[in-house]
C-alpha cells in the first residue's frame, strides 16, 4: 500500500497506471498564473518537480530527457549556431544546447518565470550555464515569440513542453509548426518532446501529420527510456525543412568535447530505430 | 490515492520508486512450491501475472521482453537450430523462437509447472506454439538440467528468468554460466534477462564479470523499453562462446518470414547500443 503522505503518484487515467516516487518532504507547493507547481524531495530519485500533477523532471533521471533533448537535433544540424527553446523553464535543455561550442545564441522562452525560479533552487545543476553571454532567459508565450520571429531566423527550435493539454496545448498544432517552419533557416530542424510510443501513438501519428502538414519535407521520431514518465518510454520527434535527418553529423558527436550521461553517436543512430508497430502505425497500414 | 483494492503495485525498495496498474479482479492466486503467483484483469493492461509481488508479464507490453529475450540472439548466432529456454514458464518467449524455421528443438525448463498452466488459462496467445512438435516442455531444476546436459549439445540458452533472489538466484552465478559454456556448442550463444541499466548497474557489471570468467569470449547487453518492469527500461545479456556478437544475420533479420511487433533489423542494431554511462561503468572508471 502506497501511503499517499509517503508517496508522490502520478495517475495515467487510460492506461490504467501509475508511477509512484517515495518522497520525504515537500519542498514547496506554488500556483501561478498559469500551473500547479509541487517540489519534493524523493527517496532515491533526488528533487522531483511536479507540474499540474504530471512528474516534470527529477534529479536523477533527467540528463535522459535533456540530453535527448538536445544533442540529437544539434549534430543533426550541418552548423548549429541561432537556438531557441519553447518551454524548458528547467533549463536542462539550454544547459546541453550550450554545450555546442558553435551554438552563439540561445533563447529559452517560457511563459512561466517561477518553473526556473525553482530550477535554480532546487535543481541547481540545470541552471548553473544560465550566465552563459549566449544565454537569454524569456518569460513570455512561446507562441507568439515564434510568430513574431523573422523568417529564417533560427537554425533548431526545441519545444520542451508539457503535455498537450492545459498551457502548452498550442505547441501541438499545425499552425504553431507552420509558425516555426517561418522561422527557421533553410536547414533548420524543430524537435518536439513527443510522448510515450506505447500510450500515445495517436498523438504521435498526428504530430508527424501536422508537421509534414505544416511543409517540413521530414519527420522522424527519437526514442529513449525516461522512468518517470509514464510507461518508462518517451520520444522526441525532430522536422526538417530541408534534411531527411537520417544522417547527423556522426564524427563530430564520436569527438564532441564536453561528457554527456547517455547520448553519444551509437545511441543517436538507435534512437532513430523504429519499432514494428511504430512503423506499421505511422505508414497507416 | 491509489486504493490498494484498485491497484496492484511493486515496490522498488532501493529506488523509492513503484509502478502500479489499475486491476478489474484478482482472477487467481496460488502459493506453489517454489512462490507466490497471482494473476489479475487490469483495466489497461490486459491480464497481469505477478510473483512473489514482481510483475512478471502484461498481456499489453510482454511482446518487449518476449522479443528481445529470442530474436537478437536467434540473428546474432549462425544457426541455430538446438535451444533451450531455462526459466520462461509462461511460454513467449518459446512461442517466439519457434518462430524461427531452422529452430529444429526448443526445450523450455521451469521449475514451476503451473506458471504454465496459468499462462495456458491466463495467456493463452503465449501458449499457441507448445504444441508445435520441435517444442519439449519440462518442470524440473534448470540449473541441474543444465549441469547434465552433454558437451556442445546446445546451440543457444536463453535464461528468461525471475531476479536474482529466490528461486532463480542460481541463474546469475560463474559456476551457472561455465555450465553453459560447457553445454554449448562452437559458436554458441547465452541470453540472460539481466535488469534495469538505470536501477541495477552492480548486477550488470557482475553478469558481465561472471560470463567472461567462465570462459565466454564476449558480451553484450541489449537494451529495450518495458513499461510494467521496474525503472520502464530492461535488458538482456549475451554472452558468446566465440563470435563477438556484434554483428548478426541482418539480412535475415530484415526478411525474417514471420510478423513481430517491436524486434527488427534496425532495432537490434539499434539495441546493442551502450549509453555512455553504461560504457564508463562497464569499462570500471
Amino acid at each position: 500500500m502506497l501511503e499517499p503522505s509517503q508517496w508522490f503518484s502520478e495517475v495515467v487515467r487510460d492506461a490504467g497506471s501509475a508511477f509512484s516516487l517515495r518522497i520525504r518532504e515537500k519542498l514547496h507547493e506554488q500556483q501561478t498564473p498559469y500551473q500547479l507547481i509541487e517540489v519534493y524531495a524523493t527517496e532515491g530519485f533526488g528533487n522531483l518537480m511536479v507540474i499540474d500533477g504530471c512528474t516534470m523532471l527529477s534529479t536523477r533521471d533527467n540528463f535522459l530527457y535533456h540530453e535527448m533533448m538536445s544533442h540529437p537535433a544539434l549534430f543533426t544540424h550541418g552548423a548549429p549556431k541561432r537556438v531557441c527553446i519553447i518551454g524548458g523553464g528547467d533549463c536542462g535543455t539550454l544547459k546541453e544546447v550550450l554545450k555546442h561550442p558553435q551554438v552563439e545564441s540561445a533563447v529559452q522562452i517560457d511563459i512561466d518565470e517561477a518553473v526556473t525560479r525553482l530550477a535554480e533552487r532546487y535543481f541547481p545543476e540545470l541552471t548553473a550555464s544560465n550566465s552563459d553571454p549566449r544565454a537569454q532567459l524569456r518569460f513570455e508565450d512561446g507562441v507568439r515569440w515564434i510568430q513574431q520571429a523573422d523568417a529564417g531566423s533560427l537554425d533548431l527550435i526545441i519545444v520542451d513542453s508539457t503535455d498537450p493539454v492545459g498551457p502548452a496545448e498550442g505547441l501541438f498544432t499545425k499552425d504553431f509548426y507552420a509558425h516555426c517552419w517561418r522561422a527557421l533557416d533553410l536547414g533548420g530542424i524543430l524537435v518536439q518532446q513527443s510522448e510515450s510510443p506505447l500510450y500515445h501513438m495517436q498523438i504521435l501519428r498526428d504530430m508527424h501529420a501536422e508537421m509534414q502538414a505544416a511543409g517540413f519535407v521530414a519527420s522522424r521520431t527519437l526514442f529513449f527510456p525516461q522512468a518517470i514518465y509514464p510507461s518508462g518510454w518517451w520520444s522526441a520527434t525532430m522536422a526538417g525543412k530541408e534534411a531527411d535527418l537520417a544522417d547527423f553529423r556522426a564524427e563530430d558527436a564520436e569527438r564532441k568535447p564536453f561528457e554527456t550521461q547517455y547520448y553519444n553517436a551509437e545511441i543517436h543512430r538507435a534512437a532513430l530505430a523504429q519499432p514494428e508497430f511504430f512503423r506499421r502505425q505511422l505508414a497507416g497500414s
